[in-house]
């Protein structure tokens, strides 16, 4: 096999859907499945499905790939590949990679969903070519990756990364996590429904062109509601978008000091619904931290979008194992 | 010259003091020599300190250094050793690696007087045998370094670890910076000085005992008396080292969150003059981060004081020119 066809499995498991996927050496995506993730089935039930996905995968493709590589929203051990703990999918100290390769004879890697993103958008979308920079994806959560001095960070137990739970306002609101006034808190998708629904109960008539856009159901706002309401110019959803740009802009702001990076990489649902936002966190950053950290940093959309779990968990295993000339 | 009786020489290089020290290989710090810094003179007569002082030491050692590291607070270019930029000192743009090598006929390395504190402490300090920890000065300012990986993070333009500038507060009052809720605008010496200073002219009566412990003059109100007098149980003191405690939480917990590090390590003149914050962060770290964050977290007191410049500014040297055999 040449050099040039080589390719790994890509597997982006999430709580609502498993999507699999064929990547070639060089970032390109050939084919991608998706199915339903039978969460309610168990870990098993959900690594069959993934097995039998990957066997499609296999038959389409006609050829032996170098490895595969999974991405799991959760805490991974990632020395020996297991799911230490996943609240979206419920698992607890699942051994996936064990399963896995033993299913498939393949061998795996796995590692959480958001440094998979990472990886992808380092190696194939804005970091291509750059040793320092951070990922941060804006979605329900806030999650991250950093490269530093050409490495991605891990930590000591693996969970580096978790930038959405930075601290932002030691006076802000509760987290999810336990802790209050987290970037996530203030920014995640989760917040600004959150944040709108107690807006709506307090001031019903500033609230009231939200709740129309929700159907008259208060619960059904959501983020996405309020980023379209925001743009078509509900004063109440401007506020509290200008609110989120501003946290957003701080937890920035601290992580391009700390981390001093290259490019800050913006990803995820609310920068997809609001691309907008690229800029005016640049502009803040530029203006808000410190000279010395700005002078070459670039803020840049993500470019892989919904691709980069795939295409980051794949990557992952062409650099586990395609030195290994594939063998397990 | 055998393993054991290689040296190194350490500079720390300060607004107001120089220390140059004989630092062996293992960290033992044999002798040290402090002069003032003739900063009103400019960096050609500071430099010109630097060198009578290392040949003041070269006749006391009787042999030959590996190098020397030179620590300087300020923005360092590491690649031609040249402080950019220094406020305290008001340089900018000094090759003084350029400038000290060719008066000293020595190899000369460069960096930031925290960075070298950070190696102080990871090579022989708290941070003995840990590949990931974070060092938190906290004095005047706060300043910070990552070791993530067995590396010493810099960042794209050497800057990375400007830890009293991350966001705590987005509401927060001025930093020095231009920002505002920085750590370092919550919890710095200065911050806490100004901060007794307000509430004194807001409150007299309140900061009557502070006042009288600056000898009548509200200018004189130091971190130092705020620390001490809230010791002695004065009640408005007790309510500022308390809302610092909250910041210096709240900031750890943002750095235990990203970083994942195994150590945190708490130095500086605040730790030296209230080593109980020490445990206080701990706690609240401990309670407030994320449970994978800290299941293995330890928070530590640094180890090497007001020495850890001179010994990490000659670690450093040693790390970049022991195996050179000491050549230049």
């Amino acid at each position: 096999m040449t050099g040039t066809d080589r390719w790994a499995i890509g597997v982006d498991l999430g709580a609502t859907k498993i999507d699999v996927a064929q990547v070639e050496e060089g970032g390109l995506l050939r084919y991608r499945l998706r199915r339903p993730t039978p969460i309610n089935e168990g870990p098993a039930a959900v690594e069959a499905e993934i097995v039998v996905a990957v066997r499609d995968l296999l038959k389409i493709a006609g050829s032996s790939p170098v490895g595969m590589g999974v991405g799991v929203a959760g805490q991974i051990d990632p020395n020996h590949g297991v799911v230490c703990f996943a609240p979206n999918l419920g698992w607890r100290n699942v051994p996936i990679q064990a399963d896995l390769s033993q299913a498939l004879e393949l061998p795996v890697v796995v590692t959480n969903d958001v440094r998979a993103a990472t990886w992808g958008e380092w190696f194939y979308g804005a970091g291509k070519g750059c040793n320092d920079l951070i990922c941060l994806f804006l979605g329900t959560g806030i999650g991250g990756g950093v490269v530093s001095g050409g490495q991605i960070l891990s930590g000591y137990k693996n969970t580096a990364g978790e930038l959405g739970h930075i601290t932002t306002d030691l006076n802000g609101p509760p987290c999810h996590c336990g802790n209050r006034g987290c970037l996530e808190a203030l920014a995640g998708g989760w917040a600004i429904a959150r944040m709108a629904q107690e807006d709506i109960s307090n001031n019903p008539s500033a609230g009231a062109y939200l709740l129309k856009m929700a159907g008259g159901q208060k619960e059904a706002v959501s983020a996405k509601i309020v980023i379209q309401s925001a743009q078509a110019g509900d004063p109440l959803s401007i506020h509290i978008v200008n609110e989120m740009v501003r946290a957003l802009i701080a937890g920035a702001v601290s992580l391009v000091n700390a981390f001093n990076p290259c490019r800050l990489i913006l990803g995820g649902g609310v920068i997809e619904g609001m691309p907008e936002l690229v800029k005016q966190i640049d502009q803040g950053v530029h203006q808000q931290a410190l000279a010395a950290a700005t002078s070459s940093l670039q803020v840049l959309p993500a470019q892989l979008h919904a691709d980069a779990g795939v295409v980051g968990a794949a990557t992952l295993a062409m650099y586990s194992f395609a030195n290994k000339g594939g063998q397990y």
